[in-house]
């Protein structure tokens, strides 16, 4: 007979580790400003310092903690810095973090209602909280055939709103079937500014690249809704079946809005799926002042995310998905085996998550909504949201007065696209230049053929000092590179 | 000029919020055992006691623990109580919890090395450490051309991995040009009594029903290599390609562990792509004396995955999947626009995650495994494994040695399927009332064609003497049902 082994879970070690690892964090936190805001790690560096076997003995928090200063923090960009204003910020805060704690201490799986009903029914709800304060359309409430859910992020999103498209243009016959020998192949679209989330979704759900077509922009970057019109035609005329229609709501590159309303109209001659990715811009929605263009068109959609992750303060992974009609979610997605039977499921009465995602489990990701939500108030998080949008302004007008640059996109929210007028190779060695400095980071896009800077304002720490900062770093900069021009 | 709004993140406030939530958490394990395992809530009953809209201003965390305590907590099955022994417990411990809280802390994105260097070279790492941990085989090791990677399940792992396959098989044609109007349909195959991930990976790759065959199993639920044989064969012959075979070690229902050495000879001879699906038992080849039938064939698959979530003590998220050659995962799944560019990348010489998996963004899911690991040390978790596997053969001996039971399969490691000899009906009712009690929680199979409970040891909480109440309480059901009879 066999002892029981050392304790996995001990209450009172892990309250006293767990301070520590909260203090480590908020130091962490408060000694992010000196920090090089990207790592200057090379390929290797960190593996280089581990040890090449697992331990086969215990070690003390205080040893992990040690390496984690020496040997990770080094290789880490630091995305909460306050001068981190590449990609799209993924903004955390505390109560998100305290929220995805408790997710962890719980452990509960929310794949089937059943199998922990707060799980599910939490979701549900903040969920609808969220849709309301977003300003979305009723149809995507859970008081109706409709509703939202969590997935891990927009890519994931983005699969199944197309898989349950492709259910729905097939009558279930692609399920049942598989595309092989199908005569007619489904097509799906969005704009060739949309995010490549599109490319990978219609790769993995089997249309392949030919019939995942990139429509035309116009100058500000947003789709033509002729050109979608047109391909649309035409390929219903060359015998096959428009299926899928993306319309972003804040391009990756310059945050440009596609005309939402326009394309619904396209997608309804055609009784096509409609899906609005707004990953980053969704979250404006908050702000009633912001909200018409991003919301736009909403009403025709079968289904719209965005990511809470992103600038709402809810730490990755946290993208929110609606659907207008779950029962196509759950008819591509659902499996039922005999192991998961029971008698909620039976009874058609309870939402099963599982049967709107890739992955069965899935963790209880609602607490960090609720707790966002909660403990700072959804007037909190629009402040934030407008200063942003406020700070992201001053600088384009700085970049605007400044004749050595030029903006290449008009403004969009907290996203400012813009170069140097010397062109884009120098543009490309002021990015270089900034970003070996350390003191912050962006990305680039390629904006129309141009090569761009991009500055995304939504870190949670980022001040207005911050947008002044990088300004003047930029400047300098540009001064530097004109004298030894 | 706007001022900064409220600080999203308050490090002093954050230090004594933390440690209220860690000692809330502490508090939810020590008096984890008095509750019923199984909520008793019905559908509706834990969204009417929450307010209809969002809160407009904070509330004090206070608020939420009460609501914590009141709403929520009724409303969870408590996955981490000693008594849970339903489907396969997502086992986890202190220090993993401590890791999900790191990661959330740091909230950095790992979609690509340059994003955060550390968080995808200590993922290779560990799962390096983790390959040799598990004696599988070296072609698996990051410094050749195979490596490992963290999923958030064993769902997204074969669905990945199938998508590899049929890139694999149809010279990424299917990426290129989708799976329509192909005239050869490519086949995957799996056993009867694999996992329904299978079916769903199918579907959403495009394979569809058809062409996922179930393979016959024999009496202990292991896949006829034959019958696989034939069928592959069969399908060759109609101008079919076998393309995918899913080799299951440790089925859901009754932990059977296909023989994985006659399917890979099977495999070979077709050039499929053979993945292993080992998500719960692969955690037990961390013991040598369990490892040979685990790791058995594995050095012939192409794809081996197992989740550190069930029964190594790490929080779900977190599936390890290996693969023997990269570069399938990343001509299958990879997209590199423009704003994701930089120099590492373009180099070659660096892992970057985002292209062997369905999302984009990636949290440091690594650090909760390196946590688990050093904090427990191997030799730890081995002995919880074996431990885990003594009580379910002790349990096993006690059903085998009660003239009213007899067990459905041979014990698996910790799994027993067992039923009543009065019937299936019998054993139905008996499940019901030992789960209505509340006093422990399990879930059913169906093995062969009877209807089998399933006794899972692996909670991290779980002693001896739960096993022997959960048995008691079956034995003390039991005489009470054949008294009312």
């Amino acid at each position: 007979m066999r002892r029981m082994p050392t304790p996995a879970f001990d209450p009172e070690r892990f309250r006293r580790e767990a301070r520590a690892v909260v203090d480590w964090i908020a130091d962490y936190w408060r000694t992010l400003e000196p920090r090089p805001v990207r790592s200057q790690v090379a390929p290797g560096d960190v593996r280089a310092q581990l040890p090449p076997h697992a331990p086969n003995e215990p070690e003390p928090l205080s040893a992990v903690l040690a390496d984690l200063d020496r040997v990770i923090v080094p290789g880490l960009t630091h995305w909460q810095h306050p001068a981190f204003f590449a990609y799209f910020p993924a903004s955390t805060s505390g109560p998100s973090i305290l929220g995805e704690l408790l997710a962890a201490g719980l452990g509960v799986q929310g794949m089937l209602w059943s199998t922990s009903p707060a799980c599910t029914e939490l979701e549900t709800h903040v969920l609808d909280w969220l849709r309301e304060l977003l300003g979305l359309p009723e149809r995507f409430a859970s008081s109706g055939v409709g509703g939202g859910v969590i997935h891990d992020s927009a890519s994931s999103g983005l699969l199944c709103a197309l898989v349950a498209a492709r259910e729905r243009a097939t009558h279930l016959q692609s399920n049942r079937h598989g595309l092989a020998q199908t005569e007619r192949p489904l097509v799906a679209y969005a704009s060739a500014a949309a995010h490549s989330s599109f490319d990978k979704g219609a790769r993995i759900a089997g249309l392949g690249d030919a019939w995942a077509r990139r429509i035309a922009v116009d100058a500000r970057g947003r789709m033509d809704p002729g050109a979608l019109a047109a391909a649309m035609d035409a390929d219903l005329a060359a015998g096959r079946v428009p299926c899928f229609v993306c319309a972003t709501v804040g391009t990756t590159a310059s945050g440009a809005i596609d005309p939402v309303p326009e394309i619904a109209a396209v997608v309804a001659r055609h009784g096509a799926w409609l899906h609005v990715d707004a990953a980053w811009a969704g979250a404006a929605a908050l702000c009633p002042e912001l909200r018409p263009p991003l919301v736009a068109g909403a009403e025709a959609a079968d289904s719209w995310g965005f990511n809470p992750h992103k600038w709402l303060l809810v730490n990755f992974d946290c993208h929110a998905l609606w659907v207008a009609d779950r029962t196509w979610l759950v008819q591509a997605l659902a499996t039922r085996p005999d192991y998961l039977r029971n008698a909620a499921t039976d009874s058609g009465g309870v939402v099963d998550y599982a049967e709107w995602q890739v992955p069965l489990g899935r963790r209880f990701r609602a607490l960090k909504l609720w707790l966002t939500l909660r403990m700072l108030g959804a007037e909190a998080i629009r402040g934030r949201i407008r200063a942003h949008v406020a700070w992201a302004g001053e600088f384009a007008s700085w970049v605007a007065a400044d004749p050595r640059f030029e903006l290449l996109a008009q403004p969009s929210l907290s996203l400012v696209c813009f170069g140097l007028r010397a062109g884009d190779a120098a543009s490309r060695r002021l990015l270089d230049r900034l970003n070996a400095g350390g003191t912050a980071f962006l990305s680039q896009a390629t904006v129309g053929d141009r090569f761009a800077l991009r500055l995304a304002v939504g870190a949670a720490l980022t001040e207005r000092r911050h947008v002044e900062a990088v300004w003047a770093e930029f400047s300098r900069l540009a001064a530097e590179a004109a004298q030894s021009a």
